[in-house]
């Protein structure tokens, strides 16, 4: 097994982008419940962001998602977030929440309302030109509920057509990353359901188009580093959205479901390339908070990933290949697990204070008092959430 | 196969009850889209329950929600429903919208909490007295999230308690109806996650407590019809709430997607005597319409339980027993489907004729120029939905 | 909606291939029951596939498994085929049933092993020359059943390597069809899982190699006429092979555990081109009889094929494109469903009629005698069966 | 946190009985893969469980299953188990593998089918009473392929019959466990699916019957340490079956594919008294090695549910209680993840070398040369294996 030192170099290379909604309210169709101290504008939420780079050294920037954090002016957004010690990332277009989009948006059968889509889109690189942002996430609510409602067939052309349209209009640093979702909120067929279509479709576009996975948006028992490792193969995994789930949400704390599971893509991430110098992976959390609170959330988050991460990459790789080469089914799994077994948590505090972080993030946040007073200066105001 | 004459006495039985929220605009957690028309009173959601009623003969109770559909004066809501051919049906409870439930409500760590749920419940059974109502349908989103978040066994032991205060305030010829849910609102567990443990709940409270079964609260692969078989042998299936869904979702049309698995939940009704004479089991909608026309959504899936009702009715039986007895799986399974293929829907057109009824419901109520006059009336004010 | 007679051109090119293995004794890992009559040779195996083409002239070709059917001279197995009234199709083979394959077939890390398995292929081209079969058919078992057993990515380049040696030999007018399935009888990783993983491969071999569909390969809930909509728009929908499943399961006959999903399939089937002159998609039955009698099973599972295909042939194209058109969602689904509810069982009896064939060829293969014949005169010799 | 001292009495009564089948030979439906040195007598089968339990102390006892056990002389058998250093346990009935079963056992349609169901498991009380076994093991493969082929409520009153008069010749201290199974090998219904169903069954027998859980016998995403936490506060759980799956299988090590979901058993089994002296709870592996070589592959099953049961038992139940009264989800959920993330594995080296085994079982088993042993002793006769 590598020693720990050995696994730092890459470990300093981590960075998971933070979602600006992740610190806004957010919950259920059947409840969004709010909490004192809930952002009210972009900066607040860049604020929370911010606090959870300072404390863990691990989220240097911060999505945004178009409408919601639409401001004037994004130059002096990104000097805002500067100040705070992060930087702006991926911009996430939103077609999902416009009374035009009730049935489908760049797929949909009237050519206003996918230029409608398309315009949206296009103005969403406009911010990515005035922010730097080198990523454009397209994440589709398009599909149909009931069957004979719309034509599969059809859509999938359109998309193409519209995807192409946007994609003519990326700068020579731009990418297009389009995420997939096995269903939700259509219930019938989604138009991007799963990495195969997904994959067709940036294929189909160029060189500056990837797959966006999300952890949460697959069948049950789908094999998600299987994924991984075949998106790394063929050139095409942008960037994750990391979050976790038991059934068929997506928005729990990502490893809190099954870290075992983080453990494997984490180590198929790293197996394919993706943690190398120059990868062109993403990684990004993208999940909401419901009922705990959502700063230090994200923090638990960015750390799970970190756990997750330096485990597997105490995997003794070489070990496991001649396990793996003599056909010795228990021993190649014993090594495997050994890894995930290696608890690294102290490892990590040291490794933390050697770089002036605090060894206990979670703890560091309580401490500090943010919370009160994010609750007693933030009064007033509309609070953000998801749709705002 | 029983010619359709012989199976008119048991459709003539046949009531679905409708769920006053379906006439309400509804959605996901990703966008609620509004529809012209949409009523803004329980009384106009009365109004538009009876217009199902009026062309179906199907629906002739509405069932309620408290505390959506509250109002002053109980007695006069009875008579407005009666005035318009309708009575007032189940009243269900509502203990996940209240900030206070963000962790529970009867099954809340905190006595306060789970004061207040059970205050709500007696509350409803007040209401119960005033209207007339038979059943008070009980439906907890109460779980948790994460591992550890909460303690399941000592949950399971408060909810027996709360539910046993409840029970002990039921008038003589009231019921509790205690539904179950594989998950959602609460992702990691949920304390009525199954028909087991409703079935063991009401179990422990007595004679009047009984289970509610709906189609779309299980887990992926679930045979439906054999816990329908299950709790009626039991005899503690109290009700149905209809819907139907592809994936975790649960609000499609009852049938929509699987019209052979609406069949053989209604072939085995009636198989353990659920449409029988003085059947203790009630037939309800509970689903919401997201994307389709509400009132002609409600009499899409009135029709569909009644076209699949028919078909489960022409099964002949007799010669299905003698299949099954020689185990001839072939020919069991042949008689079996020769009744789902049969195509009634001309029976019932002439069934319906010759009951003052529009011979084709759907059509009636697009010619009756409804949607167009609510969208006219119906300007100003606070349209009614989900959570209002 | 088309009148039957529009649709009967398309009725009659249906072509519908079993599989020879289909008659020989099946089941599961808990226990193969055995049948008197079974087929001990590839002969009798043939002989059981014509009856089934006698009775249905839907069935035309058998495919073959190599090595069970193995024969000395595949000429005079092809003459005797004709002579039976078929004709041998498909060439399927077997890289699971021997020692050699417990780990991995083409994806083995021993090149031996992979050498093994790419010779058996070769073999199989061999035969395909010899009974002038179309197709090559490849399922592989391949994968692993532990975390860490095996290397997922480098699997999927000898994976390539092997396909592509094999591709190499095809003659000009032969296809390899790539089959994928979501687990069994690995239970870990399946080195091709799923549609993108099958299409990445086929796509990186050339015009020749397509993916088959097999309908019981999915994750649960996984929306297939999507798959169907999407593979023929890629063109590289080669065959399908046929079968149900509740469950993970997958050889139950075909429309048996849910007509309105075959239904679905083979609308989007015609809506794609793949009932068109010419078509490249194969359509075949892949499934087992475990209970049922075999020969009877394979009867009821091309008339469900070719039931559900007129079903889907008498959708109202035109109307469905308006309503689609206007977003009518509750008219475009009504129209769908009209067509799956329309009983075309009676149109189908005439159908067979004019063509001299019986109008119910259930009832036909029963009075036949042909069961009680071949119990009487298959005795002694080995039962040929899943494995032999 | 308890320190480790604090748990170690609780894993001084840890035991798991291991089943006499692992040992044979066994795979899927695909191949069954055989391994030089496998048993070829139940003296063998218990010869290969002793050398588990020499190793570890974690397995004192050996399941047996009838007829693939069936002997001359059981006091026999059990003094050569006792010189072995085991003792035989549990009683397994098997009524899956003769022909007369094809179509259900105890729930077949034909009483004289029924009856001999009955009287094998009479016979496996006489077994027992032989033996000294405690529990009968139930689980049935009754079921049906296909909608209409059975008649799903007169087998739950034929069940309940057969049970009744098995149950009726039970000695004062033999229980009756009856296991529940989602699907397979019957693909459309399953007599005892559920865990409610096997309830429903135990509780109108009486106090001497039990419900067995066995792990991989779910739908997915069943939250299984409900389950657990509601049998045992419902006095109903006998037993578990210990296994692991990612999909439908059920036959991988024990915690392999989630080892957090077997922390979260063992955690609900250890708060509901499961592992209190005297507990009812009896727990067992049902798993079957077919790849890997399968003394270690026992080995490594008790190892694992060892291990996670240190983890659960350093659960810190005190801090967790308050953090879960104070609805902290965050914390809560910490100190539940604090206990999973603990590596128990350089403390249960020690606690083993404490008690005279060897720290590293696996390793001590690889030295020990047992499975050369075997493989040059155990030449010629017929291997065992499923189903023998």
């Amino acid at each position: 097994m590598p020693r720990f030192d050995d696994i730092t170099p890459v470990l300093d290379r981590l960075a998971i982008e933070v979602p600006s909604w992740a610190y806004g309210n957010s919950g259920t169709r059947f409840k969004v419940f709010s909490t004192p101290g809930t952002p009210r504008t972009p900066e607040e939420k860049i604020a929370d962001a911010a606090q959870v780079h300072r404390l863990t050294g691990l989220a240097p920037t911060v999505a945004l998602h178009i409408p919601w954090d639409k401001v004037d002016d994004y130059a002096a957004l990104q000097r805002y977030a500067n100040d705070q010690g992060v930087t702006l990332g991926t911009i996430n277009s939103n077609t999902f929440q416009d009374d035009a989009y009730k049935l489908g948006s760049l797929t949909h059968t009237d050519a206003a309302v996918r230029r409608q889509a398309i315009d949206h889109h296009l103005e969403c690189l406009e911010i990515m030109d005035a922010t730097g942002s080198q990523d454009l996430k397209i994440w589709l609510a398009d599909g149909s509920n009931y069957p004979g409602q719309a034509d599969i067939r059809t859509r999938q052309d359109l998309l193409h057509e519209a995807l192409a349209e946007i994609y003519a209009q990326l700068g020579a640093e731009q990418r297009l990353v389009l995420e997939y979702k096995f269903f939700e909120p259509a219930f019938y067929h989604t138009d991007v359901p799963d990495w195969g279509t997904s994959y067709a479709q940036v294929a189909a576009l160029g060189d500056q188009a990837f797959v966006c996975l999300d952890t949460g948006h697959h069948a049950p028992g789908t094999n998600i580093e299987f994924i991984v490792a075949q998106l790394l193969r063929l050139g095409k995994l942008g960037s994750f959205d990391f979050n976790s789930r038991f059934y068929a949400d997506d928005d729990l704390i990502v490893g809190a479901a099954d870290p075992f599971q983080l453990f494997r893509i984490m180590a198929e991430v790293i197996r394919g390339g993706g943690l190398d110098e120059g990868s062109q992976v993403a990684l990004m959390l993208d999940q909401c908070h419901n009922i705990e609170d959502k700063v230090p959330g994200q923090i638990r988050s960015v750390l799970n990933v970190q756990e997750m991460t330096a485990r597997a990459l105490l995997l003794d790789r070489e070990a496991l290949g001649k396990a793996q080469e003599s056909g010795d089914v228990l021993a190649a799994n014993a090594i495997y697990m050994d890894a995930f077994y290696t608890d690294v948590r102290p490892m990590l505090a040291g490794y933390r204070a050697a770089r002036g972080l605090p060894e206990d993030p979670m703890a560091a946040f309580a401490e500090s008092g943010y919370l009160p007073k994010i609750a007693a200066e933030r009064v007033g105001g509309q609070q953000a959430g998801w749709g705002a």
